[in-house]
């Protein structure tokens, strides 16, 4: 059995080591042969890990440090300033080699600076994306790539970000030719912006990519694509109102539910089903989004992830990294773009 | 009593005739300083108002023409050859003084390329935007706009489009100061692209709007802002986005409420509350988007609008000639350019 290790960034998040720490516990009673090291304050941490059997404990390694990247800080100025943060030295273990992932739910922006400037990207790969997995009606998740990470984004970087996104698919899901589509406002091909037009150019002449042309907003969610490729202000902005859609859904429901005296008694009975439901469209729960095209494996934990949620995230780290997911994309590509050149 | 004429496309919209003309039928019944020409084909229309009576039939003009602009014409197509097309002849009443507004189901495409070429932007307009109310939490409506009149936006475009919501906002909701924001991947002044951070600075400097700065995409849905603004491509995908994950809780819930006798059989007890929630959530009920800073009013209805919907899109369109948005938008605008060039 080898053993796999993974850097967790125990400071980051809404709530720190007491969601980190028990949940890599978690991870480490569940998974036998994998090792973990918590990275941030032992003070925090180690009154966390006291009760832990010692079949768990010889699998944790500490790096003690009390620099923290903090929610509000810029990321050059965490690039430049917290040379001895949680954040930092979680990442310094993947680039030494030390750890095979790493895991954080700190500040997105810092971690992606971070992580691009000490993992650097693959070659090939001008920037790294920020990809997630979603519910869709099928049943069959979704990836959505970019999320933010790049703003603006050429014809080219969004080929490449159909690239990972479909190695990603093929990697986690087994699923040996995904669909690949890019977000437009129409699905013919005169609709969107010089961008995804040309994107979709590339994308037409790429055989080795399953690629079957644009889809619009209402595609994300039916479970008809596998994979779904947009620049980061959209992706972001999407993502981001789905959750707002979802709140605002769940807020009608329960408004509804809660008037008239029947209606309020019998929903009460069904609430823990309608519960059940609405805790499945929590955004938590299908929380880690990977920040991929590095050559190294980052996962990024939503900041409020409770302690199922940030285990999501470990567990993700661990695919990938037993998938060697850097390696899979590398190889991809390079026979992607030995193909288009040929 | 003022009278007040509206023009409408008979024909555009996945049920045709079959939908605009009960719908104008019930406008016209419930309006009594109402006039509606139905423009299409008469052998399709005359059936369906043979029955109203008299105190509606005088009000009813008709003007007969076979062709229509279908749903796959490209805009440039329609706008070249469907010379005599029910879509056409409608924005021509507006643009002859002969209506106050146009209300069409039909191709949105080319109903935005006709409106522009018929009827003109405003000046100071350099382009017009498709505007749509959304629900939020709040139960105060809020405006997102453009929806996808403009797939690509240059600052200076995003400011016309603020002024223009929040004078929309004004007008139709009697709100004096509506909050406008920007929508971005951040609220922080260094986050988003180039467009959304230098219309972001003029609009700080535009002392007439109440500027609230930029939103993410779960603010939407809060009714925390009264009118949201984003270039066509961002806000297509965002609304196609919000019913797509719209159905997939309606699909969850249903699924959830489903499974096991005694769950179904509750559920089925409340289930009338259930869809009066869901069908409030239906876009069909936030029917008629309108297309702002022409000479001219314009409301597009969904195609496949039912007519309670379509009265709502025949309704908006009768509010906004009431109120002369045109006229209101141009003053505004006049006023704020000449306060910001001073």
């Amino acid at each position: 059995m080898t053993s796999l290790t993974l850097a967790l960034d125990a400071m980051g998040g809404d709530h720190g080591p007491l969601v980190t720490v028990p949940a890599a516990l978690q991870a480490l009673k569940s998974n036998p042969s994998l090792k973990i090291i918590l990275i941030g304050n032992q003070a925090d941490i180690d009154p966390l890990i006291s009760h832990a059997d010692s079949t768990v404990l010889n699998r944790i390694e500490r790096i003690h440090t009390t620099e923290i990247v903090t929610m509000g800080d810029r990321p050059v100025h965490a690039l430049r300033t917290r040379k001895n943060s949680s954040m930092r030295l979680a990442l310094e273990q993947v680039r030494d080699g030390k750890a095979a992932a790493c895991i954080s739910a700190g500040n997105t922006g810092a971690l992606m600076a971070m992580s691009k400037v000490l993992l650097k990207t693959l070659p090939g790969i001008d920037r790294p994306a920020l990809v997630s997995c979603l519910p869709t009606v099928s049943g069959k998740p979704v990836y959505l790539l970019d999320l933010g990470a790049n703003v603006a984004c050429d014809s080219e970087t969004l080929f490449q970000f159909a690239v990972m996104g479909s190695v990603l698919c093929e990697a986690i899901n087994k699923n040996p030719t995904p669909k690949v589509a890019l977000l437009n406002v129409g699905i013919e091909e005169i609709k969107g912006n010089d961008q995804v037009q040309q994107a979709g150019q590339i994308l037409q002449h790429t055989e080795q990519l399953n690629y079957i042309g644009f889809v619009e907003g209402d595609e994300i969610y039916t479970g008809n694509v596998d994979v779904i490729v947009c620049d980061g202000f959209v992706g972001n902005i999407t993502l981001k109102t789905s959750e707002g859609i979802a709140k605002l859904l769940v807020h009608q429901l329960k408004r509804g539910l809660n008037s008239g005296f029947f209606v309020r008694f019998l929903s009460k009975l069904i609430s823990p089903r309608i519960q059940a439901v609405l805790s499945k469209m929590n955004p938590d729960h299908y929380n880690g989004a990977s920040l991929i095209g590095l050559r190294g494996i980052v996962v990024k934990s939503h900041g409020n992830a409770d302690e199922a949620a940030y285990l999501q995230a470990i567990n993700l780290a661990a695919t990938e990294a037993k998938r060697r997911l850097p390696e899979m994309i590398n190889d991809r590509l390079e026979s992607i773009l030995l193909d288009i050149n040929s």
